[in-house]
């Protein structure tokens, strides 16, 4: 399969190894969720820990996210190039460090003078993934030169439109740590249980002639 | 072949990532059985870690039934949506929490005051699974939208009954625990031993009309 | 792929699933090599730990030849069923062990009292990983049951053969382990060393028929 | 597919494997990178660590460097010996080790007694990749005996001494250490930058006579 000199195989390859190092990454967020050690009552201690439950549910969830549109985009992606294969591995590069502001606002989300730099860290995660997400788009999608043919040039520039969403809404997230950490983790994860909704999805059948 | 854009890739990418995920989750098991520190016989110091050793055990084994379980359910799948993706990472994401359920009733079923409430937790990881498994395969199975053509219909509901015995002996197994924890671990401890068991998958391939 | 419903796609999904928890558990090693901390030289800490490096590299090739000979064996298979599948699991159930023995070893083979226990528990572990390795074999070759057709009888007879020097051996140099730890983590290693070797291999070609 | 005994089963089983290892590995560098335990400021202490952020960063950009070397290789090669399977397993090795240097650097590289030491590490773990990456590539292309048909001599050849400057860079980076450790780690990234840029990668396209 990888043997033959094709685009496709570029593609299959590409698209393997960003599902490892997703699956890895979102695999490894619970590594972040440690075991009380407590003389006193384990239910209270674990629920204290409340944070690090919903920091491993918001952050899977949004790299679950990004692994579906990743998903969507490469359907449409027929081609790579040395560029382009480099781009991935950036973009992989920002969600692999996602485990740690996760842990971070974990540890510091009930501490009051440390809550909103740690807030402020794993926005601008976020904000790098989404930004990076955009890059590889973009990059596959100037000209249409890496698309699969047949994809409908309005079809494109819909999903441009769209992907543009996510670096606008991450970047308003993250300033609004500054003023409450607490409603900025409130929009990211109402942004994570949002995006999950199926209407949400882009239409990509209609962008490439699907009955 | 991940670029093309038919619905049969879709379906492999989406197994790929699950087994990824499922792979992943079943091999970081092993971190939570922890190297003695003990100035005194290591023979006995391992052997005083045996819950570890069953935790280890009783998970990897249940994650693998899960995984031949989930393999076996996509035989029958041909097609994907944005919202059936959502459905397998809140699936996958009740999988990946495993490890640290295991690691707490490893850590806390000696001490008596705590053991009642890890084996709960523990119990709950195991419901949350097996209804998530039920609700993927509800998502799929109803009216046979996403299922490949030429299944039966009796065969489909024959299915769907039998995976509702996850939930309910999980649900039971959980509540024993509030009584007695060795019981409860015994009961998932068996359960898994049980669908290790040949006799005990489900017949599919009468359900698609194999010879 | 996977959801085309052939014997076929069952063995890919299989090896799927098995080469990632073997890359997982064959990377999860290094876990296992602590960052030394000290006060003193760097160099000498380094030095002193160097039980880590040499169970990292013995335990690492071990999965390395363990990979490389379950690939072997699946190109020979072109069936499975329920039970083989679980019998894989289990089988994946000891590889996925071994980060522990590996770095119990490593922690203990310093310490006169310790070093034994450690290196049985190794020993041990390893025989189960080669006990698997000829049940997984003798499971799906009885017969001929899941194997691909045109397969020579005679050749299954010789790979059988073949395979139970692994638990011979690995039995022998757990029982060393009894008189000296050090000669039988030697043994180890040199199987480890002896199993890269080229001529080592078995005639699969041969047995299937290739030129 | 990999029960089929052809040679591109090899291949593709190969690749896998490779492609989950260096995952895996690329992946686990964000566990070197430690949540800060401080009763000052947090925005002090996570800015203090930024040699973990390096470190991450050029480790990260290093083997996503070499997994997209590795692909392009592959794209040649189209037949695999037990004995290339074993070099590629020691290749795997070398990769698979990065983390442990990465943390050690990060952590040592503030204590002018051990950084030497450390970055002297960093440095031969970075030669053994990039030799090893040399003798699997010329395990597969002497006499083009493992590789596709149809590949040019001349562009072998071109190739072949393209990664000779693999182990010649990192060696000069490595000995550089010994005079200075930031200079050093200053040269493994900028040549993870380099590497980054489109400009670099060999001519792969005009080797197998592309269009």
């Amino acid at each position: 399969m990888a043997s033959d000199p094709s685009v496709s195989s570029d593609t299959a390859r590409l698209e393997t190894f960003a599902d490892g190092v997703m699956a890895i990454a979102i695999t490894l967020l619970i590594l972040e969720v440690k075991i009380p050690h407590t003389e006193e009552s384990l239910t209270t201690a674990l629920a204290a820990q409340w944070p690090s439950y919903a920091g491993y549910v918001v952050s899977f969830l949004t790299i679950g996210i990004i692994w579906v549109n990743h998903h969507q985009m490469f359907k449409l992606i027929g081609h790579v190039t040395h560029g382009f294969l480099m781009l991935n591995v950036i973009f992989l590069m920002t969600i692999a460090f996602l485990p740690f502001p996760t842990a971070l606002v974990a540890d510091y989300i009930k501490v009051p003078d440390a809550r909103t730099a740690a807030t402020v860290v794993y926005g601008l995660n976020m904000v790098a993934v989404a930004v990076m997400f955009n890059v590889v788009w973009r990059s596959a999608s100037r000209g249409g030169r890496l698309l699969i043919s047949g994809v409908d040039h309005a079809g494109i520039d819909r999903i441009s439109k769209s992907y543009l969403g996510g670096p606008i809404a991450y970047t308003i997230a993250t300033l609004v740590a500054l003023v409450s950490p607490f409603l900025s983790l409130g929009i990211f994860a109402a942004m994570a249980l949002f995006w999950l909704l199926p209407s949400s999805g882009v239409d990509f059948a209609s962008t490439i002639g699907e009955s």
